[in-house]
Formats: C-alpha cells, sequence, structure tokens
C-alpha cells in the first residue's frame, strides 16, 4: 500500500496515500483495535453538515475568508453525499467524546479541500484541519452537536415516516375489518365480543401515542452545543458564534434547531436522549405488543387460534400447506427486545457524566441510532412483508365467537342471570354450544336464542331508548 | 380474632370481623401470599376518586339513586383520606388486571357504606360492592384508570415541588458563585477555567430539561380507560359514560383528565408510562450527574478535590475533622440507580399485552410510583440536608485554579504560541507555577503575567473590539 | 412519646424511651426521609449473627472478656430471632456504605446488653456500640459481610426449597402424562407432535440448568470481607481475625463461608452480587416461559388452546363456566419482570465502586433480596396454587393432534412425498382432516391410513431396524 | 450481475452467479432488509464445524456414504477457515429461529460442494442443501447449538486469553508497587493509609472473581440441542446421533460439548446465555471500576489527584503538557456500558420462548458474542496502551498520605484520644499538617512524630507482641 506522511502534535506517521484522513485518525486506528462497529455512517453526515455551517457561520462572522469558506463547504459536501464515506474507518468505542472522529472529519475534508485547491495532502495548506475545519469549535461541542443533528434526522426524515406507512396501513385494515365480530380475550381467556377492527384501532392508537411521546421529545435534541467550545464557557468563539452556526444548521436541515440556551447541560450531561429514547421504547412496547397480536391471531393453521391469514414470503414447511411462520413478527419483536437493551445503556451512559463533560457520547449516539434505524427497517419490512396483507379467516372468527360462552351475558334481560347461568353451565359440561344448550334445556327457542343473542350488538355500549 | 362472613360466586369465607374488605380480598390474600410488597397507597388514594366519580357519573346519567350515591361516595371520600388504609392488605403480585384490589376497594367501600346506613356487613345491602360500587366499570378499566391518576397526581403534587425546590437552591447558589472562578475539568483532566457558578448553571438547566420532558408526557396520562368496560368496547356502560366519569375525575382531582379516544390501546398497552418512566429516567441521569459532582467536589478533605463544602449530617470519622462522607450525594446516586432498574422492569411489562388486555398492571404501578417517590424524596432530602449547605473552598478553589498549566493560553497573544508553551513544558518539568517558570525563564516579569493571565478573562467568549 | 438521651461524636439526640437505638440512628432516620422502604429482614438477620460471631472471635483471641461476649452474645441472638426487629426503622436510602445500619445494630445490641446487665441505656456501659460490638470491625467490612451471610442464607433456606418443591410438582406431572400425545408448535405454528411429558420435561429441565447455575455461584459469596477493617488492609485488627471470624460465621449458619482472600475486591467491588443476580435472572427467565406456556395452554375456554386444566382459586366470571383466569401466572410472570429490573440495578450498582469503597450496598442488597424473596415465594405460591392441579384436556389434546396437517409427514415412506403432500393440500383447501382427505382422493383407505398415522410413534427418533 | 436461477419450495429466483448460496437466502434478503448487522462471523465458523460433524456422524451412523461426506466436510471447512465469508450476507433481523442462516450455510456448502464435484450449482447434485448438508438436522436444533459453539470458543479462545494478560500486567504492577504507601479513599473521603500495591491487587482479585464466575457458568453452554430435530424429540433423527455428532463437535473444538440430556429446555429456552451474560456483566462491573479507578487516579495534572501516570497515545493538549486524556479508560467504560445493555436484552429475549421454541435466537447470539468480543478486545486495549504503562507519581503520592489528617489514629497510644483529636483539629483549622500542628501545640517533637507516625505501619493488621 502507498502510504503517505501525516502529523499532529505528537510527530509523524504514515497514513494510506488513498485516503484523506490524517495523523490522529491513523492513531486511533492503531490505538482503538476494538469490536468493528464504525461510528454511525449518520453521524459522519451530521458532522458534514455541522463543518459546513461552521465555515459559513465563520465567513458571517469575519473569522473566515470567503476561499477558505468555499473550499470547507465544498469538501463537507461531499461528506454529506456519502462521496467519502471509506474515508472515516473508526469505531464507537475510541475517546468518550468523540475528538477522534471530530478529528477524522477535520483532517479529511481539510485534504479533501486541499486536493481540490491543488495542494499537497498532509501539508494543511490552504485548508488547516483545526484552525480552519474547526475553527471557533471544540470536540467538546461539536460532537455533541452531531449527536443532536443526526438524531432528529433519524427520527424525522427515517422513522416517522416508515412508522406513518405502517400506522397507515393498520388504520385501513381496522376500517376495512371494523364489522369483524370475533371473540374478545382478557387474561388470554375468551371474554366479550370484539370487532377485529376495533380491536386493530387499538394498535393504531399505541402507534399514534407513541409518535406523539417521541416527538414530544425532539425540541431537547433542537437545542445544540456548538459556541459552548472546550468548557461550556464559548472561550475563543465569537459572542455570536452560536446562535450564528445553529441558524445555518437549521437552514441546511430544515429543522428547527436552535443554540442551547445553556451549554454546560448539553455538553456534561446527554439526558436528552435519555428521553427520547425512553419514547422510542414506547413505540417498541408498541410494536411487540402488535406483532405478538400478529402472530398469535395468526397461530395454526389448525391447533392455534387461527383467525388471520399472513403472507407466507418463504418456505414454511415444505409437505405441510398452510404452515406460514410468523418471520415478520420474529424480526419485529427482537427489533422490539434490541431497543430496550439500547435503552438501558442510553441512560446508564447518560448518568456517567463529570464536571464539564460526559464521556459517554459515542455508545449513546451508537445505541441511539441504531434503535432509530431498527424501528423504522422494521415497522418497514413488517408493513410491506406482512401488515400489508393481513386477512381475517372470517369463517374461524365466526366458529369461535358462535361456541363462546360469554355471549350468554346476551340472555340476561331475556331469562334472568341465573337461568343465563344455567344455559352457560350445561354447555360447558355437555361441550356444546349455548344455543343447543338453551334448547335441550327446554329454556329458549333456536329463534329466540338468535333473536336475542346477536354478538354484534355486543360490541359497544348501551343503546339509549329515545 | 373474630370473624364474619363474607360471600362471594364461589361460596362463603371468614374475614375478620374488624376488616371491611370481603370474600374476594381475603382470597387473595390466601392465594397470593408473595413479598410484602403492598398495592401503591397512591392506587388506593387514586381509587376512592375513581369510585367516588363513578358513582357521581352513574347518578348523573340516572343509573344510581341520589341515596346510594351519597353512601358509596362518603365511604369513597374515607378511602381518598387514608382513614381506611389498614383495610387494603393486598400486595403487588396477584392478578395481573388488579382486579382483586379493584375488588378489595369495592368491598370495603359497600361494607362502610353499609355501616354508615346501619346494614350488616357482609350483607351487600343497601350497598353491592358489583352492582354499585362497580356500576358501570369493570376491572379492567378501572385498573388503569386508577393508574393514570394515581401517576399524575404523585407527579403533579410530589414530584414536581420537591424537584422545583431543588432547582430553585441550585439556582440561587449558582448565581450567587457566579464569579468564582475555577478550573474546569474535561476527560478528569485541568481544562479551561470556568466559574462555580457557572457550572452549577448547568445542574440547573439538566434539571429544567428533565422537568420539561415529563411535562411533556403527561398529556398521554390524562387519558382515562373508564368507560371501555371489559374489552374496551364499552360493553353495558352507558354511551355518555366515559365522558361523564372523565369530566368528574378532572373536577375532583383539578387535573386535565379526559376519557381516552381509544379505550382498546389503554387497556392492553401501558406505552404511556414507558414513555413517562423514560422522562424520569432522564430525571435520574440528571439527578446523578449532579450528586456525582457534589462528592467528587467535596472529596478530601486533603487528598481530593476539595473545591466544595457540604454540611456534616452524622458523624464522619470521630477523630478526624473535616471527613464529610457526602452521604446524601450517595443515597441520592442509590435512588438514581434504582430508577433505572425500575424503567427496565416497566419496558418489558409493558410490551407484554395480549389482545384486550396488559395483565402487568400492578407491577409497572409499583415501579412507576416508586420511582416517582424516590426522586422527589431524595431531591427533598438532598436539598435540605446537602444542597442549602454547599459552600465553596474559596481558597482551594483559587490554588487550583492558579497552578493550572492551561492558563498558559492566555499568553499566545502576548509572547506567542512558542513561547507560551515553553512556559508551561517547564512548569510541568519543574512542578512549578506557570507565573514562577514564566519568571524563570526571563519571559515576563511578575507584573507582566499578572496583567495578561486573568482567569476570569477566561470564562466566556471573546470580548469583541467596538 | 417518652424520650431519652442518646449521644455520639456530634452531640446530644432525644430518642424513643422504648427503643433500643441510639443517636446515629436517630441521626438517620431524620437526615434520610426517603421512601419507606426498610433496610431487609435479611440483613438486620445477618447483622445478628455477624456481631455474635465477632464478639466470640474476639473473646477467642483475647481481646474480648467473657461477660461482656456473653452480653453481646445474648443481645445479638434477640436480633437473629427477630424478637428486636422494631428496633431497626432505617430506610434503604441512606449512607451508601450502610454504616448507618451497622451504627443501629451496634446501638441496638449495646442498649439490649446494657439493659440485661442492669445498665442505663445510653450510658455505652458496660457495653459500648462501638468499643465492644463493633469491635475488630468497620462499617466498612460488616455491611459486605451481611449482604453475603443474607444472600446465602435466602438462596440455601429460602429460595431453593421452594424451587424444588416446584420442579418436583412438574417433574411428576411429566411423568404422569408422559404418553399424552400432543400437537408440538414451534414459531406459535403446528409443529410434528410431542408429547405432554416430553414438554413438560423440558420445563424441569430448566429449572434444574437455573439452579446448578445459581449454585456454581455461590462459593463467591461465601467470601467474607470481614478482618479489612476501614480500607481492606485489616488496620487496627487482629492479623487472625478475618479467619476466626469467618470460622464462627461458618459455624452459626452451617454455610461454608471462609474469609476472603482479598479484602480490597469484596470491600470495593460487589460484583460477585452480579454473577448471582444473572443466575437469579436464568431463572426468572425460565419461570417466565414456563408460566406462559401454563397459561397459553390453557387458554380457552373455548376460543383459546384449551390443552390444559388449571385451579379455579378466585372468581373468574361469574356467569361464564370455565373461565379460569391464569392469575397465578400472571403473578409469576410480573416478579420474573421484576427481577429482570432489580438485575438492571444491580449491574449499575455494582459497577460504581470507587477506590476502597464501594457505595451502592444497600441498594444492590435490597434489590438481590427481592429477587430471592420473591422468585422463591412466587415458586411456592404457583406450586401450590396452580402447578399442582394442572391436569390436561385429554379430549381437545386428541382432537388438535388428529386434525393436525403435520402428521401427513408420517405417509412419506408408504406413498411418497408428492402423494402425501397431494392429501394435506386437499385437507387445507377442504378444511378435512388428513384422514377424510386421504380417503377421499382415494390413496388410502382409513384402516390404512390409521395403521401408518400414529401420532405416539412420531414422539422420538427413529426406531434402528435389529 | 450475471445471475443464475435457484430454486426452493417457493419457486425458482435469480441469484449472483459469483455466489453459492440459492433461493432461501435470496429470499431472505429480499425479507428482511432491517439494519445492516449481520448475523455474527462466529456463528458461520460454528456453523462450519456443526455441519462438519453432522456429516462425519452421519456417515458414522450409516447414513451417508463416504463420496457425500468427504464433500460436505471440504466445502464445511472452508466455511470454518473464513474462506466463504463473503456469502453470508444475512441480517440479525430475520426469522426468530435462525433458519435462514441455517439454509445459507446448508446452500453455501451444497453448492460449494458441488462445484467441487464439478457439477452445476443450483442443481442441488451431487450434494444437497436440505438432504445432505442439513441431514438429521432441523434448524431448530441446529441454530441453538451454533449458538453454543460459537459461545464456549469465543469465551475460550478469544475472552480468556485477553483477560489473562490484563490480569496479569495489573498483578505485575501490583507486586511493583506492593510498598509505595498512598492514601486510602472511602466515600471519596481520605481514610487510612494503603498501598497502591494492595490497592492494585483488589483489581486483580475482581478479574479473578469475574473469570472464575464466567468459567462457572460454561458447563451449561457444553449442552448441545442437536439430536432434538424440530421440536425436541429426536423425529427422523438416529437415536444415537445426538451423542455421535457431539463427539464429533467436541473432537473439532478440543471443548468439552456434549449432547443435552433434555433437548426440549435447550431449543425453547436459551437460558444458559442468560446467566453467562450475567457473568460477563459481573466482569463489565469490574473493569469498569478498575478503569475508573485508573483514570481518577491519573486525574490532573495540577487539579486532579495525580497519583498515577498512564501512557500517552494521542494529542491531549497541544500547549499543555501533561494533560493525558485517559482515552482507554474511557473506551473500557463504555464497553462496559455497552454490556449492560446488552445483558437486558439476552434476559428479555431468553424468557420470551414458548412451547417446543424460543424464536429471539439471533438477538441473543448478536447481543452475547458482541459483549465477548468488545470485553476481550477492549482488554487487549486497555492493556496494551494503558495498563503496561501505568507509574505512581511517587512524589505527589507521598505528599498526599503526608498531608493527611487520617494519620493522627497512629498517636492515639503515645499521647492519648483526646490529644489526638487536638492535633488533628488544629491541623484542620490552620492548614497545617498533622506534624506541623503536633510542634505547635507542643504535644510532641519532630523526632516523636517520626518515630510515631509511619504510614507505612499502617497498611495491615496488629503486629502481634511475642
Amino acid at each position: 500500500m502507498t502510504m503517505r506522511v501525516e502529523s499532529d502534535s505528537m510527530g509523524t506517521i504514515n497514513v494510506p496515500a488513498a485516503k484523506y484522513y490524517g495523523a490522529q485518525t491513523a492513531r486511533s486506528l492503531a490505538n482503538f483495535d476494538i469490536g468493528g462497529e464504525r461510528m454511525p455512517k449518520e453521524i459522519i453526515t451530521a458532522f458534514g453538515i455541522l463543518k459546513k455551517a461552521a465555515a459559513l457561520a465563520n465567513h458571517k462572522l469575519d473569522l473566515m475568508d470567503k476561499a477558505t469558506c468555499d473550499l470547507v463547504v465544498a469538501a463537507a459536501d461531499e461528506v454529506i453525499t456519502g462521496k467519502l464515506d471509506d474515508h472515516f474507518p473508526l469505531v464507537v468505542w475510541q475517546t468518550g467524546s468523540g475528538t477522534q472522529s471530530n478529528m477524522n472529519v477535520n483532517e479529511v475534508i481539510s485534504n479533501r479541500a486541499i486536493e481540490m485547491a491543488g495542494g499537497a495532502m498532509g501539508s494543511k495548506k490552504p485548508v488547516h484541519p483545526n484552525d480552519h475545519v474547526n475553527m471557533s469549535q471544540s470536540s467538546n461541542d461539536t460532537y455533541p452537536t452531531a449527536m443532536h443533528i443526526a438524531g432528529v434526522e433519524a427520527l424525522e426524515n427515517y422513522l416517522f415516516p416508515r412508522i406513518d406507512k405502517l400506522r397507515s396501513t393498520l388504520a385501513g385494515k381496522s376500517e376495512e375489518f371494523m364489522d369483524v365480530v370475533k371473540i374478545g380475550r382478557t387474561h388470554l381467556q375468551d371474554a366479550t365480543p370484539i370487532t377485529l377492527g376495533q380491536e386493530m384501532s387499538g394498535w393504531v392508537a399505541q402507534l399514534d401515542l407513541a409518535i406523539k411521546a417521541i416527538k414530544a421529545t425532539i425540541p431537547q435534541l433542537h437545542e445544540l452545543a456548538l459556541g459552548g467550545t472546550a468548557v461550556g464557557t464559548g472561550l475563543n468563539a465569537h459572542p455570536q458564534y452560536g446562535q450564528t452556526v445553529a441558524g445555518e444548521i437549521a437552514k441546511l436541515t430544515g429543522q428547527a434547531f436552535v443554540t442551547a440556551p445553556n451549554k454546560y447541560a448539553v455538553m456534561a450531561g446527554h439526558d436528552a436522549f435519555v428521553g427520547t429514547s425512553g419514547a422510542l421504547k414506547q413505540l417498541a412496547a408498541a410494536l411487540m405488543k402488535i406483532a405478538n397480536d400478529v402472530r398469535w391471531l395468526a397461530s395454526g393453521p389448525r391447533s392455534g387460534l387461527g383467525e388471520l391469514s399472513i403472507p407466507e414470503n418463504e418456505p414454511g414447511s415444505s409437505i405441510m400447506p398452510g404452515k406460514v411462520n410468523p418471520t415478520q413478527s420474529e424480526a419485529m419483536t427482537m427489533v422490539a427486545v434490541q431497543v430496550m437493551g439500547n435503552d438501558a445503556a442510553i441512560g446508564f451512559a447518560a448518568s456517567q457524566g463529570n464536571f464539564e463533560l460526559n464521556v459517554f457520547k459515542p455508545v449513546i449516539a451508537y445505541n441511539f441510532l441504531q434503535s432509530v434505524r431498527l424501528l423504522a427497517d422494521a415497522a418497514r419490512s413488517f408493513n410491506d412483508n406482512c401488515a400489508i396483507g393481513i386477512e381475517p379467516n372470517r369463517e374461524r372468527i365466526t366458529e369461535l365467537v358462535d361456541k363462546s360462552l360469554m355471549l350468554v351475558t346476551a340472555l340476561n334481560r331475556k331469562i334472568g342471570y341465573d337461568n343465563a347461568a344455567k344455559i352457560a353451565k350445561n354447555a360447558h359440561k355437555t361441550g356444546s354450544t349455548l344455543k343447543e344448550s338453551a334448547i335441550s334445556l327446554g329454556l329458549l327457542t333456536a329463534e329466540e336464542f338468535d333473536a336475542e343473542v346477536k354478538p354484534a350488538n355486543m360490541v359497544g355500549p348501551l343503546k339509549l331508548k329515545k
């Protein structure tokens, strides 16, 4: 491999000639050979936005000339589009402030800008990684800013559209099946009837609650640390810097980013991610419940509940038709479990700040962004490969509701509680239906029974007499 | 012990004559001899409110006569005031719908009302536990309603005032010490200066973020399940019941309770508690950071950081003066850890609903209310026994900032980066202060040094030239 | 309330005359009004054992005279039997070393011993709380010792017998139902047959694995910190003290306690509890699976799986016979969830030691002992109120296995894979049984079908031809 | 991309011609576009071992001819060496039984074996993915077997050597610094002296306890599911199959694998991973404590504790010498946090089995193997880049211990408790050392003080008089 020499305050080091990164990235690669989990792509993209906005703000505040600004912006744009992804090799398990990833970005933008300007990579001229790309910044305020940008963008642009699509599919199904009367189940035991549409409306409402919950946490993430520099005091930064750069970031992303009113809190704590991750866990709990309901209702084909059909996407059993493993539910529930584990890690990490810095930043970013990504992807996959194909097995549903003993409550009015209970007890003992039992006990005729016991009349509140 | 006979649909059973509870409570006591954790007091109080509101709503909707309503209300009022606390002996580890605690309340109110009316306890006349106290209700919609009432009341009336008090103490200290310049610390390493007031303002801002986060989740808890009855359809309930009873509860509590737009979601999922518990975890993370900062800054008396003094509330060492164990910080951080464990339990439990019911209700209520209670009590204790007495050790603080090497950055402008670095390296090597080093190297006089190196000038952004 | 004066190094304070505790306990009550969770009873009992053993060891090593030793032992015996339980009012949320509970024990034993000797309570004569009851000890080595004693005793004497009983019930059922052939289920979908006894044998094996796992962690808990005194060096203790007192504790408890080979590790870390709690979580996971299987198999009565009957312990539905809510499963799964939350708290707490001390001791003890207690109680309750009464619904089980399509695999040998698949597909399409389908397709007669398709032949490996 | 046609029971599908995988892998890629986390490499390797052992066992039991066996073995060997890694593209978030990864392995081995035999890929001749590579197996027993193989190998061959190396470094340092007397710290407050070697011996002992704890859990992982086939009954498998194939796996790996005595338990539960993950969490807690102690003791250079020097691996501050950020501690503590999060996910997932199968297998494997990998890598990194270079700052250590007030306890014998306390109080008040205070109060001469107050005499138990 062809190498070139790069340098930092510790001296020189060889780096691959084909890479834009410099000395500090190379040192981190050597010093942190831990796991293989790369710094999340979303963080790199966010750093691209951040560095572009920083250059624009520095220029606006007369701290950076137009030419340098243009070069930084041009290179940062390539970071944003993903063109330079191969130049960000660092792992999550590095310094806890994310300093090395900040330097990785500084180095890559510097060298790419130098290349654009026709300079010599590693020369730090005309675009210096620290003096220019990192101007008015510190790792301590850039990394948390990148976390917030990445977090908001992932939620707004990645998660919400995918959950909305699933929500919309389920809402459609709920409406479609609003009249399919089925047995209700509480404690896993037969209960009074409900319609399939009503049951599914509960799923939709759970998703609505969860999305509302996540959205309510986003204002916290809009508050950016940039401008705090090393310890939050803003030392060496222009007094308008924080506000100016937050404005640029808001403009570039279209999100309502603002400069944090208190920089100490957002550099030394990352509590906002705890709250948002808690809301993601709320979504995970809802999705787990929905995915579990789907697979239980689709259990069978013969010895389960069998009320729903779901699409068959892969071979279940080669010889046994109708055995459709609920694999999308399985992927979804595994994702829900992962989100809960990630949330535990985030809460722990966020509590461990000291004084002016929390040095568990990368592990928070890693877990948070994985949670968002997995929830979004699993929702899309579940929607496309399962939810859109859910169909009721109407015959089975009717069979189960008809043989239910809970319907006996409908007879209270007509024949009194005691006689109704007698019918139910006899049916339970003999294994007959309520109707058979009622007739055999001579308490009602078939016609009378059918006139009284209408499950469809039992799926709502009392009808008021006019 | 004198006993009396009570009965339910399974038959008769003896209960202590001195107790108002009935057969189902007695059975639960026998069947669930697990742990000793009682159903939280807050849930019992909430049930008192709920039963009172239910009677009022039933009366309003012409379902219950005035006399019965008055009796139920009178007995429910005693539940609310805590007068009947000894009559609620059931534990958390019972049926997962909380049915037995609902019945416990029904039985106690029934018997106490009967007693007030001069009837015979256990006779169920004139106030029947099911037909009257539980009218238009089901355990499945009452218990989650009680969870929401208890949750909101605990947050609004118990937690927020206590956190606000701590916040206000810390804000006052922050202002008071806004000019106490001290060393900043990042990565636990010396960094550029900051004032103690600035540092503390970060604590205040963390609390503000957390409280805002918790408040943003409360609208979810305002949505009540009552009116859903057994499976969420509202079977056997008056169509205006949900709305009417929610209105009564709102009136009784002064909180913005409403009937849940979708009853299925709030009976089969308790995801709202996941989101709110996540916000409580955010508060726990913030409090852990604050309590840790306090104890580290107060570490010593000789071999620690020693920048703060905290009140001495109990004997530390009988012979060694100045050894003040940071016991309030310790209690606070233990509470934070507990809240994180509780949050893990809540997330797991909330995800385990099936079909029309989640049967992990009591374990969610137990963990949630413990978290609220512990955070509130620990905040009050930390405030009263520690925060109000925090004082800076000004001499020590000045000593540390003065001997810091980070101040050398202030000399860049005057003598250039290279000479400044030379001073720092020499100071580090010889163990001298920067000032001593600067003088001994002949680069600056004492007067020149003092004129340039003013930590107080290093705690904010650049001063702009006019 | 009559009060008396007690004193410590901070001065005098009033305490209730009827209580044996002294000044430091009284101060703790005032300073830590947090939650209401008392220091676990098991810890108090363990402290009784510890103080008795300490006195005996001190006497053996000629550090304490016989008369004083006898007095301490007599008072400690009353702590062990629980006679003095009302004198230990402190909560978990106190100093993180548990110092105040150690002092509570010292004070109670001192005053009770003084009372026995006819002295004046609070006089500290003839038995001094520090000089005698706490002789050769420090809170820093006593509290972790009490944690280990309490932990081992709770596991050995409380948990294991209760789990063994459940294991034995299930093993008996497994044997009893070894020939009840039923449908197997994977992915919740019908699979090849299994016997109920085989299925239950899996439950038994899961319990066996879990108990073995817990037992494998106990040797760690046998290692006691006593002898380390304040920082682990054993300062001021007799060099044989650690070994001698561990020997006394082993003798008093009948457990294999030894002095820890390294005292620093067991005072500054409580990692052993992390490992053991992990094994308790393994048990919780197993119990959750078992309790879930039971309630799903007992779901119904008409619209669920309905393969098992479980005892009806409380009213399910007054009108609907056969609706038996699986309340014991619900209590058990709630307990499992709690144990998982507790485990999260324990791991976090144990990681937070600094230098010579971990100050999260009470929160670890609290969560650990709650987990043990709940698992034990829930196992006993589940056994007595559910497991012993589990019965197969043989008719339903046979119905489900007979109508299963999975049995078609038994026909491969006779009529080839393609014809077998044809039968299954036709059965699935028409909703008929395999037998009906086989006959209607003319591929087999009823007799041939019955001769080939014997579920009982499908519940084990290939029969080898001799 | 050149494609070829592959088929399964659902029909044909195009796959890239350059890939060995077949139809089911291709379908999984399309259906599970979730996250990017690949099935862990260790699982693929374990599957290679498993498929090789399965072929050898089938051949031994006369179920597979020599030629086919040889072909399967040759292709499986390439899976084991990693040569075919590019052919395993599936993600973790697939079917919960891991079926698709089992099929991926079957397809790759089949096609590679076919290629070796000169056949046409996709023809399934002469080596069929199901009939040969999967012979006597089911996904339901192969995937858990691969989990156990991967788990044991990762622990034995990857984790233990790396932890041992760190343990050995720390043990060496402990011995080297056994006489460096320093201040002890409890509650973060100054306490009685300890030597640096003693303190470090506590770290070593924590690691020893953790490793012992992990090792105690391994026997559970030795029990393999293979032989259980679809539901644990062993249907269609040779009765000696389980034992034979476990023997082959033991031979290939050199690990003590055996066939599980109960197959149901190890297919429907993965509780063993809960216990082992709990022990990994114990290790994480120990490493967190150690890494925290290191960074706190190395805090400074001027305003921290400053007792240790650690290697400087990357630029800290370009101008401030001596500012060495404890980045290896930071990576280690982030890893510890991650392991705790992973453990939460594992416990939850393992509890969610139903009937004959737990369908959370891949998420358990993913989290477990990540924990092992991260702990091992972080231990190696921490050892090589930090621990080996830890050096005491002897001057600073002596300064702190000398100025400590705790040493006053050494004067009790000579001048009595009251006078000793007087010296300490005066020193605290005046900010002087104990020696200065003693002299100024006229209680001791300098010589007398030095003769009595020897910190080195305070780091062990009482010296017994002969």
